[in-house]
């Protein structure tokens, strides 16, 4: 590579901007509207491939009552909404990529590094909620090397286990839908679950038993306690029953759907101080004991705090006067409304308000 | 009156309470709604005779773009909206009453009188944002007898008009518009203002020009100078003209709308401490110095403060949980999510949420 190759190599690589996101759930997204209103465009990481972080993920379409002026709202539309009210910000997001390493360089800003990209920023808020949401793994000897090809956990997209033996691995109702949907285009499907009972609403309860009757899916209880990889092509598992019998399944694909939690991930290594897994934030600033890096959102904590969205929204609002003042260090920050601010309108793409 | 009369009288003119709002803007609103979800009714007063503050006494159809996952709403839609939001909260209002003493009595309880109501509470939440809005009054010997008889404060109502010589004084829309509904009513209609430019949309002023010409109102540029009462039954004012000339004008009803401005009130002889005409609270429980006594909204300032909306929301949260702490002191205050809670849904009365 020559050095011009290589300096636009780097550039590329390297983002510039400043202010970073991290975590694309409601306060997040509020987050991105109030940099916005200061001026500041954001860049948005988050390790999902969509927008809502908890209220995508663990209650799309369940009821929010207690988000102020909106007396119903489910979890994805809160998360549309905001998604329509940031519209104006202009703010990039980097979608399935998770933060491994930040660093204070020499100019005295951060330098994060995710899976795929490197971002140098003045300032970064930290909404990251309970943490990166991921999938629960199978803990047997050699799985690890499998997965990617032959193992995969709580896959979004089934279309490519099509003429596959595909064995799914769990009890739940993502589980289940699992198994019904690939009973079409799969060459066999067999559900397997620790024990003989399985947790999913009535109706997809009642399809799977419809399709065990008619041979077109299996269900095994057991669980998974070795990988036998003796065939090829195929793999082969053992499978301990719960009377303690053994048995051996081959497969082309082994799904596994043993739940998502959060993981907090690296912000431990970053300098960020911990309190029980929670970070400790002002409430002038709501930043870290590091200067530049916020927290807002669940992962932080304070005297009185408490986990609600409607706090988050606020403590979003104040990080991002914060980091206002940090980037613009020699700029008064000023108190605008959206109501009657010229600027802020013009920032909003708003027709000016007749008075 | 009996004793029994009298103990009747006593126990119907006091009201009992946990929770006191002073106030029923937008915080205050929201602040009986997390009230709510404690478990706790609240009485609200406010000096105005609806619900709203700010937003509908001074922006109900001008845009907010900033509050949380509602891109855009009017003043009076997000009141609206969060009228509909507290309605399972079964809050009662006190309309047009406006505190005049607070004092505590030996029970610990806070004793809030008001014109009309006495009220006896365990807690209160200010969220009188920058005052009870009040009309600017007319500073000229002898006026304040006539209020209310012969002198009015921008009336909402001007049915009681009706066969009157009616002076108005004031020059911005609120005035032009009332001179405009008593020309078909009133005996006869004077528009007075100190200058001979009016402030109004230009569809009023077109409107008011054309019953000027007509003769169905009279224009004159002049202050009111001097209380000259010596016809009876009409009043009599003396006016100064711009030019200094000076002439008399007789009314039955004198009209004045020379602006509202908010005033903050009694607050300050309740011991509640005051900084520049905010009252400092803590960032936890957003309590003042009075124990029991809550301050949200455009009323407290704290380290960090911004005049905000989505700020009261927030302080409005807090508030209700420290305000349950100190009306059951002994049931530890748990954390529920109205996603979930089978406890909220009962209080929100919305049907339990299918798993």
């Amino acid at each position: 590579m020559s050095e011009q190759n290589q300096q636009n190599h780097l550039n590329q690589a390297c983002i510039k901007t400043d202010a970073l996101v991290i975590g694309a759930g409601p306060v997040g997204l509020f987050a991105i509207f109030q940099l916005g209103l200061q001026g500041i465009q954001s860049h948005v990481i988050d390790t999902l491939a969509h927008a809502g972080g908890q209220c995508a993920e663990l209650y799309p379409d369940k009821p929010i009552y207690d988000i102020p002026g909106i007396p119903y709202c489910t979890g994805s539309e809160l998360v549309n909404n905001l998604l329509e009210q940031i519209k104006p910000m202009n703010a990039t997001f980097h979608w399935g990529q998770e933060v491994c390493d930040l660093i204070r360089i020499p100019n005295g800003q951060l330098k994060v590094s995710t899976n795929q990209n490197t971002f140098i920023t003045k300032t970064i808020v930290l909404a990251t909620g309970v943490g990166a949401f991921k999938p629960k793994i199978l803990n047997v000897d050699g799985i690890d090397a499998l997965v990617g090809t032959h193992v995969f956990y709580h896959p979004h997209d089934l279309s490519s286990f099509k003429d596959l033996d595909v064995v799914i691995y769990g009890g739940d109702e993502s589980a289940v839908n699992a198994a019904i949907e690939l009973s079409n285009t799969a060459k066999s499907v067999t559900l397997m679950h620790r024990r003989d009972v399985l947790k999913a609403p009535d109706e997809l309860l009642a399809k799977f038993e419809q399709l065990r009757t008619s041979g077109q899916v299996t269900f095994k209880a057991g669980q998974i306690t070795e990988l036998l990889r003796s065939n090829t092509p195929g793999q082969e598992i053992k499978v301990t029953a719960p009377d303690g019998s053994a048995n051996h399944l081959k497969f082309d694909a082994l799904l596994v759907y043993l739940g998502i939690s959060p993981q907090l991930g690296p912000i431990a290594d970053w300098g960020v101080d911990l309190e029980r897994k929670q970070v400790p934030v002002d409430t002038a600033k709501f930043q870290t004991n590091v200067p530049g890096i916020f927290a807002v959102g669940d992962i932080n904590t304070y005297l009185g705090k408490r986990k609600l969205i409607v706090s988050g929204f606020h403590e979003a609002t104040l990080a991002a006067f914060a980091c206002a003042e940090l980037i613009h260090p020699n700029e008064p920050i000023q108190l605008q409304y959206t109501t009657t601010s010229t600027k802020l309108h013009e920032i909003l793409g708003v027709a000016r308000h007749r008075s």
